[in-house]
């Protein structure tokens, strides 16, 4: 065997790019794995349609059967993004013999458990390098790098957009708004950046990487999440006074037979390793109990570090297809979900930051901290920042000790309710 | 098949980390991959040695024979260190049809050659993610999660004992020999701390890490090396002044048909990420064509990494062996040598930073800057530290802009017979 045939689903972004790539590198593939990677179809909506790429119409399709029913295909990349009919695509090119490759990070958090579930029945390889992180092999690195660790910990910035917005608010002093905007004139947010913003996107990363590294199936309804589209400037400011930088951060914990699994905007320690990570990069940092510490940083989007991604699964999905016995599945639901539980938020700790709206008048300081010490928080530090702006109020910072969530929730909700304060109050969790 | 077995070659730190993965993992394991990989014997010189470790007696052998004559074991690790017997022993055990994983970094850069060759004949696999960086998965990444790149440039902190001691130095005010003291206190250097002072641990993972890369072998006797052992705190310190960090980098660049491949004191710009990589941790700056820059850092030594990647490996090595086609030879080799040619460093162009050190009276630093005109090296910046010390000798630290290495060895040369200056030129290159 020379060649081996693949049929595009999709020819935008990432299509394009993995085309390119196959192209380009065509004979370094073939050098280095001995067989060339060849597309033969391209499924598309509109073959007519004006593209920035040079290709023959021969390629291009419009009928899914043309490649499904084709038996000279036998991989088959799925680029389409969205649910349907992607997924719909996934399961009939899987059921068909044929080996998978996506980048889809929507369906596998939301119905990962019916396309691996399919595979496995199948004996299919599922290829997904690309669902999280463009480039950075990070799915490789769970599934077989870190293959004899149990993995404790992964945490990660893994949204360029809101990293990109963050990073441009704190160093340019924009606030989230004109950032946004910059974002959008850049390429790095859409037209609607509701996904990316509200921290969805980051969401079914964590999924798919917690199910991987877990062993068994977390959807994304599973994950606590909050976005970036509330953060004020002052907050990154203040933060950064105090020695912290703000990121949003998805997190997926295993303590015994508990999971937690998050994304929120998080305050880093500036000696961290994670806040040298900036605008459009992302980075995952990963703990096992034997690798110990490990990071993985990079480019999470784009054309081309995607189309890398893609192309590394297309060589697996070859060297898969190629040999006879499949003796690994290294998917999730190894494991029974009876097996763990997902721990609420308001079961765990943190320290936090707190930004009071108060009143500057004598004894706030005195109600507010009763109120929280009534809830066993204690407090770390304190600023009280300006004096008297118009309105009458300022803003007072405080750091605390290790506290439950759900303390920091009752408390909060009895202080907003405060006629001093002025408005509700602002938290962040803080990375230990 | 429900279990493989193991033979592994020597018992220090790395080999019992390697037993004690396998038994504290191993449902973990055989969950994740279907069959349990089990250690069926040890070779070691003394059976009777007082160990770390309650392990039964029976698991040893002083006799090599009775490993690679033992049909029922298929993968043979070796793991203890140096030239020979080790380098006889993979050659045997790759004759004798086992599939190999060494973490054997001397052996690869010495004599790749002799051993890729071995197991690419007999069809073999040959795993050495061990042989660099620890339990970071940095071969994988090169040889799978990047095989659609070309590879154009590989920079890294891969010696952890070098970056403890020129953090520790920077950090703490330390000079090079009582940082080094501190080292091996931590265990983090040698007693005999020369292969990782020198640079030339940093040479033999670089030799290997571009070999795998640029696909021919490019042994540890072409790598340009220059080690820390002369290093100054003053000029870590005149460098942090200018915005830079000073780190032991290990480079491999292609450009065209020259590879560039070299081991050195660098200072690297602030915002740098390899900055943020401090003590014992390691780091690799992989540029591909396709995927653009990804950072992996980790822990680059230490039983339990160490351990980590030898799984890692094992397990990829079970895959190799229970399937019957073999088709992937990712190793080097896959180029003629003559293709590729190695650039000088002589003729690679670098900024510098120089330190003279001159007597301290009117028209010396005229006197310098006229030789260094001569040759064509223009001067960025100039700063005279001080005044009048014993001895009458000032430091002048001085950052250039781009010039060839021959020009500045050629102007250093007669720099330093000038009588206004006191002691040799100390001289820097600069990431760009």
């Amino acid at each position: 065997m020379k060649e081996i045939k693949i049929a595009l689903l999709g020819f935008g972004t990432v299509g394009m790019g993995v085309y390119e790539l196959l192209k380009k590198n065509s004979e370094l593939i073939k050098e280095r794995v001995g067989i060339r990677p060849v597309v033969k179809k391209i499924l598309v909506r509109d073959p007519k349609k004006k593209r920035d790429i040079k290709i023959d119409q021969k390629y291009f399709t419009t009928n899914i059967e043309e490649i499904l029913e084709d038996p000279e295909i036998s991989i088959v990349c799925e680029l389409i993004g969205g649910i349907e009919p992607a997924k719909t695509y996934i399961l009939k090119a899987l059921q068909k013999g044929k080996e998978v490759v996506t980048a889809n990070k929507a369906i596998l958090a939301q119905y990962g458990n019916e396309i691996w579930e399919e595979a496995r029945k199948r004996k299919r390889f599922i290829g997904f390098e690309a669902s999280v992180g463009g480039g950075i092999p990070i799915i490789k690195t769970i599934k077989e790098s870190l293959i004899g660790n149990s993995i404790s910990s992964i945490i990660g910035i893994i949204n360029g957009t809101t990293n990109y917005i963050l990073t441009r608010m704190l160093e340019n002093n924009f606030q989230f708004k004109d950032a946004l905007k910059m974002a959008q004139a850049k390429g790095y947010a859409e037209a609607d950046p509701t996904l990316d913003i509200k921290g969805i996107d980051s969401a079914h990363k964590i999924s798919i990487l917690a199910s991987l590294a877990f062993g068994f199936y977390i959807p994304v309804s599973e994950v606590y999440t909050e976005g970036i589209e509330d953060i004020d400037l002052m907050d990154l400011k203040f933060a950064k006074d105090f020695g912290y930088i703000v990121k949003l951060l998805a997190f997926a914990k295993k303590r015994k037979r508990k999971i937690e699994i998050r994304v929120h905007p998080t305050l880093i320690p500036e000696t961290h390793v994670l806040t040298s990570v900036r605008l459009n990069y992302n980075a995952l940092y990963i703990t096992g109990d034997f690798v110990g510490d490990i990071l993985l940083y990079g480019l999470g989007a784009g054309k081309e570090p995607t189309a890398s991604a893609v192309v590394s699964d297309i060589i697996d999905a070859i060297e898969y297809s190629y040999f006879e016995k499949k003796p690994f599945i290294k998917y999730p639901l190894t494991k029974n979900n009876d097996f763990f539980n997902i721990r609420s938020i308001e079961e765990v700790e943190f320290k936090y930051y707190f930004r009071f709206s108060a009143i500057d008048k004598p004894g706030v300081l005195s109600k507010i901290s009763g109120i929280l010490g009534k809830h066993n928080i204690s407090i770390a530090s304190v600023v009280q920042i300006g004096r008297q702006k118009k309105k009458g109020s300022v803003p007072v910072v405080m750091l605390t000790h290790e506290t439950k969530e759900k303390n920091v929730n009752k408390a909060l909700e009895e202080i907003d309710k405060l006629d001093v304060v002025t408005a509700s109050t602002k938290k962040f969790r803080i990375l230990e």
